[in-house]
């Protein structure tokens, strides 16, 4: 990661969908000085919060890539993308993807950028050959957010969590699993683009042996509930072999998102189904918090729902944008 | 798979472990008219059960394409194999390869190839791309087979079956999940080699929409309880969307091999774990036999065992190489 050219203008396309431009929003949450400027193409609502610039202007302004900030389903790159990013790479930047499909596997993206001088970074694509999984056990702890559904919050927790167990004193890694979580931290294994055979085993080599009080937090993808992205899931979770998990939840999601078909099971079915893998690959694993994304309450509704699922369940409930972490922390380490 | 020049002269290489050359057995078993011979490197002690021949000694009884019929953990082409490889090339031969590393990714073997101008086939890479999961119901019947383990049953189970399909009058189709499978059969997906996101979705592919009272019969691949394989276990469940499941064990088998610390649960737990997903996406899901790899029994004590593990379980239990499987079509079908 050290070759990205940072500050970026991030390019957020003619997206209308706020959660297709997760990764424009997750990157702008948690590295804002990384962040210059948003590039809406006509017809395009989404909104990051920052000003919005042509390639031109974002280079004036100091920026020196262009981030790909949508990640439609998939990860291609779609027809009608190709023309401005060329036209951002002949303003002089570099441009970061995190999408399946390599942005030199279109001609005239990989032309333009030779022509200029200017760099691809393909983040999705490791170069490492990951080993195929091997269960053992290994010191350190970890801590893994596992979800309801994708795309609710994973992500967010992992990050929060491990500000939470820096400020009360304890070593924390967190681990990118995905592609903006990997442009947030500048590190990291997007999971979900392993050749299927080794998913464990790339879990296993993101959160290696470490000194036995080290706490690694990685961040889940996808859910073991989900009919697209399950295997990733499980795989993640055998080679996370966690001490603790924390269930992420998005109390408005009654099914899984774009997939009416497929309800959310009551959350102890969903810990139950969790455990029972988990404990496979570690016998003392356990929840130790459950992580609701309340932004769509109010500050009162929020509170009364996060303190009801907290008894209900008894296990601290916390909104990893809102509340004090520290219940979690607390009964992680205790 | 139309491509590939039969018969075959089957590569075991220097193997002494029965198990790591399943994809030779299982071609032998299945398809012995495409089997001319078996070549054994010095030290290596495998029978297939055919005459051993070189090369030169194949080609001149007809053998037109050399199977690496060996499948290490890992995928890899030992770097020993190398050599004879390439001598079997220039003795005519082509070369067919279910393993994760392509054979054209080493120099000599592509170098010796072109300039023989033989072919290289790497049955298990796919040039479909695959799309991601989507979880719609489709017609047509699936069973799926599902095991306790690597390497004791599915795809025999799977091969077996489809022929008692047949045989009580069931259109059926075996679908191939894996190498060797694949290079029976003639079609196939090495689920295992497609990425991590798109396995379910390569699954849905795999076994389309079909007739109402068609049988697809899928083989199996890995476990849920395996910590290195159990993504890929789960992601081809959710695309299989089975009808019904057939369990497969060795019941000399306590644990997962080569992983100690990782005992087989009783029979009815993992048959509760596999009902709990396949539910989610098929709720009619359910089991409709057990498969006992009963090899290393004799016919008395496999029957005895066969009929208490059918009793135990209310289910037909079979052997699939000793049993009459009617009585599992007939529970599939009823």
């Amino acid at each position: 990661m050290s070759a990205i050219r940072l500050p970026y203008l991030l390019f957020v396309g003619d997206e209308r969908n706020d959660s297709n431009a997760k990764t424009a929003f997750g990157v702008r949450q948690w590295r804002p000085e990384a962040c210059v400027a948003q590039w809406n193409l006509p017809g395009g609502t989404v909104d990051i919060g920052l000003p919005r610039m042509t390639p031109a202007e974002a280079v004036a302004q100091g920026a020196r890539s262009l981030l790909i900030g949508i990640a439609p389903v998939g990860g291609g790159i779609a027809p009608h993308w190709v023309a401005p990013i060329c036209e951002a790479i002949e303003a002089g930047l570099d441009v970061v993807s995190g999408m399946h499909m390599r942005l030199g596997s279109v001609e005239a993206i990989r032309d333009t950028a030779a022509r200029c001088g200017r760099t691809l970074h393909d983040v999705r694509h490791s170069e490492v050959r990951f080993p195929v999984g091997t269960g053992v056990r290994r010191s350190g702890k970890r801590l893994l957010t596992v979800g309801t559904d994708c795309a609710l919050g994973k992500k967010y927790t992992a990050l929060a969590l491990t500000r939470a167990f820096q400020a009360a004193g304890h070593a924390a890694t967190f681990r990118a699993t995905g592609q903006t979580g990997i442009l947030i931290s500048g590190a990291g294994v997007a999971i979900d683009a392993v050749v299927a055979d080794f998913i464990a085993g790339a879990a296993e080599w993101l959160s290696p042996a470490n000194a036995p009080d080290h706490w690694d937090i990685i961040e889940g993808q996808g859910s073991l509930l989900h009919p697209s992205y399950a295997g990733v899931s499980l795989g993640l979770l055998h080679g996370s072999q966690p001490d603790a998990m924390v269930l992420c939840h998005d109390p408005s999601r009654l099914h899984i998102e774009d997939h009416p078909g497929f309800p959310i099971p009551p959350l102890e079915e969903v810990m139950d189904l969790h455990l029972r893998h988990a404990r496979r690959v570690n016998p003392a694993s356990r929840f130790v918090g459950i992580a609701l994304n309340t932004s769509r309450l109010s500050p009162d509704a929020a509170a009364a729902l996060l303190e009801d699922t907290g008894r209900r369940h008894g296990l601290p409930a916390i909104d990893p944008l809102r509340s004090d972490l520290a219940p979690v922390v607390r009964l992680a380490t205790a």
